[in-house]
Parts: structure tokens; C-alpha cells; sequence
């Protein structure tokens, strides 16, 4: 069953991981209740960079953001939008589904979050201390919440963490590159996919 | 669609809270590959609580150990069972699923967990806190590992805990009483569900 860092044909041993942060259709698509306008434009350059991460065996996590429809677990802030008939990230509906282009292999994890990092009360340090993580790799949406929180974490846990920047987004670009600079500023690489493939 | 404390007749505040924990057939059931010999005698008292519970609104979350089929999630003293063809508590198997008698019903949430604390890697602070829980009831298996485990962490973050004796079990009634004897010395309730229920 066990062999060259692989049970049944999943990964048991990794050191590059891939994180997708919050793809779902309810963030990404341009009719998303909670569309991020730069969101939908990054899934050619996503695809990209998973294809390749995969062809090389590294470890790929969807992290999906979810809400209970009562919305008990959603932030303060947006308990509102539950109390007034429109819930978002519901598991199992359209919002929380992956768009087709990146859509999950069989051999890929996921987990479920409900705040801005991807480690704040989720398994993800568990997964990745179970694969011998070292580098984190974060592409998804957006650089302002969950891709920054995501990625501070991911460093203060001292994983080497780099944002993959043309498949992350956010509102604006003067908003992403504004988050860029602090996060290179918090010694957090920052650099276009291409320059990691090459 | 919001009053009364509900949404879509969904819990939206409850001040008390039952934890059902890995009552998954894996642990339960008399041929469990990781049966907990005292768990299965439990499930009447488990039915009849819930359903006091549920009459009185109070919310009932169920507790699933998860891993994924790679076993990288499971504790490094358990990873054998994977490597050597034998994983539990595999995600939509019949192992993972709860006993007919105590199966969990439409307004019920659920989180899984990979460690013996239901706090531990998980959301489940954070539904307590969105319910505005006080006091968190304990059923489930087996008291010295996620049983104890979450009922220290339970009170570690403030809420009344009460572990309720004839719903929790061990492998013998030595281990289940040494146990409970730890546990009201840290100032945790260890009572039958006749004296919650009367």
C-alpha cells in the first residue's frame, strides 16, 4: 500500500504545497454575491500553476470557506447578510463549488474555514506537519483578507511562504499591490508564477 | 426570516449545547476496528438526552473524527493502520457514519477533528461562541482521550462543562471511573442524565 511517499496513490510526503484560498464560485463568478472583481481573471494563470505543481507531486488544498445556513459561524460583520434571507458559502450549493477550469483532482485535499486565515480554527497545520510541508504556496482570493491573514500565519509558523501574485486578487490593483508591498515587507516572498516554473 | 432565536428553523442562539463525540460506527459498533468496548451500551442514554435536548432547543453539534484516506492527518502512533491497509474513519464509509439509534437530525451541526480534543484544529469554539453557548453537555467515547480532552479544553475557555456519566464511556468501568475522579477534581461535572433531566 505504501511506497515512494504515496498510499494508494495519495500523497503521504510533500514539501511544496499549493493552497487554492476561497475559489468558489460565490467569490469568483462576475454574478457572485460576493464577487472579488480581479478573482475571475486569475483562473487561466491558477490552472497554470496547479497543472505544473501536480505534474511535480507537490501536494495541492482547496480551502473553502463555509457557513452553516444559519449563519452562526460567519464573522459579526457578516451575520447580516444569514438574518436577511441571503446566505453565502452554503456547503453543497452552487457558491460553494469550485468554477470547472480548477476544479479539484481526486488526489487533492481540501479543508473548510470560516475566517479570514486558512489556519484559524481548521486542520490545516496538521495536514501540512503531516506532509513534511516547507514551502506554502498561496494562490486564490483576496490579498486583503484571506490571502494575507493565510499567509502571515503560514509564516509565523515558519513555513516558507510565497505568494504566487498573478493568481491572487482583489478589488483593485491599488489594493493588491498595497498588500504586496507589506507582505514583502514582512519578509514574505511575492513573485508571478512564472518565475517559479521556469 | 429571522426570530425567536432561529433562521429557516435553524438555531440561532442556544445557552446550552450537547457534544455527541466519535460515536461513528468505527468506535461503536461490536465489530468497530477500533471499538470502544463500553461505547455501544451507551447508545440508548445517548438517544433518550438528545432527545430531552432537542425538546428544551438546546443545539446538539456531533463530534466526527475524520482522516483522509492518506492517513497524514492521523496522530504519528495511529499512522501504521494506514500504511498497512487499514484506515477508519474514512469520510462517507460506513465507519464513519453514526449508529440509526442517535443519527443526527436536519437541525444538527456537525465539525470534524483529527486529535483527541473536539477543540483542537477545529471551528468548534468559534459555533459555540456564534451560539452564545454556557453550558456544553459531553456524551461520546472514550473518556481518558477525546472525551477528557475536550472536556479540559471546555473549561480551559470558560464554559460551564458538564460531562454526563452514563452517555461517555471507556474500554472498562476502572478507566471510566478513575477518569471521572480526575475530572471533578478539576472542577468539570461528571452527573448521570437523570439528574440533568429531572
Amino acid at each position: 500500500m505504501s511506497n515512494n511517499n504515496k498510499i494508494d496513490g495519495m500523497l503521504t510526503h510533500a514539501e511544496n504545497v499549493i493552497l487554492v484560498i476561497d475559489m468558489e464560485n460565490d467569490f469568483v463568478l462576475p454574478d457572485g454575491p460576493m464577487k472579488v472583481a480581479g478573482a475571475y481573471a486569475t483562473l487561466p494563470a491558477i490552472k497554470k500553476f496547479l497543472d505544473y505543481g501536480r505534474t511535480h507531486e507537490w501536494a495541492v488544498i482547496y480551502i473553502y470557506r463555509i457557513h452553516r445556513p444559519s449563519g452562526i459561524d460567519a464573522e459579526l460583520f457578516r451575520r447580516h447578510f444569514f438574518e436577511e434571507g441571503h446566505p453565502f458559502c452554503i456547503p453543497g450549493s452552487k457558491g460553494d463549488a469550485i468554477p470547472d477550469l480548477i476544479a479539484p483532482k481526486p488526489r487533492d485535499m481540501s479543508i473548510t474555514k470560516q475566517r479570514f486565515s486558512a489556519f484559524f480554527g481548521t486542520d490545516l497545520d496538521i495536514i501540512l506537519r503531516g506532509l513534511g510541508a516547507k514551502n506554502v504556496y498561496l494562490t486564490g482570493t483576496q490579498y486583503p483578507n484571506c490571502v494575507r491573514s493565510t499567509a502571515v500565519d503560514s509564516m509565523s509558523l515558519d513555513y516558507n511562504t510565497i505568494v504566487v501574485t498573478d493568481c491572487c486578487s482583489a478589488a483593485t490593483e491599488e489594493i493588491a499591490n498595497a498588500n504586496i508591498t507589506d507582505l514583502r515587507n514582512m519578509g514574505i516572498s511575492c513573485v508571478n508564477s512564472s518565475e517559479i516554473m521556469k
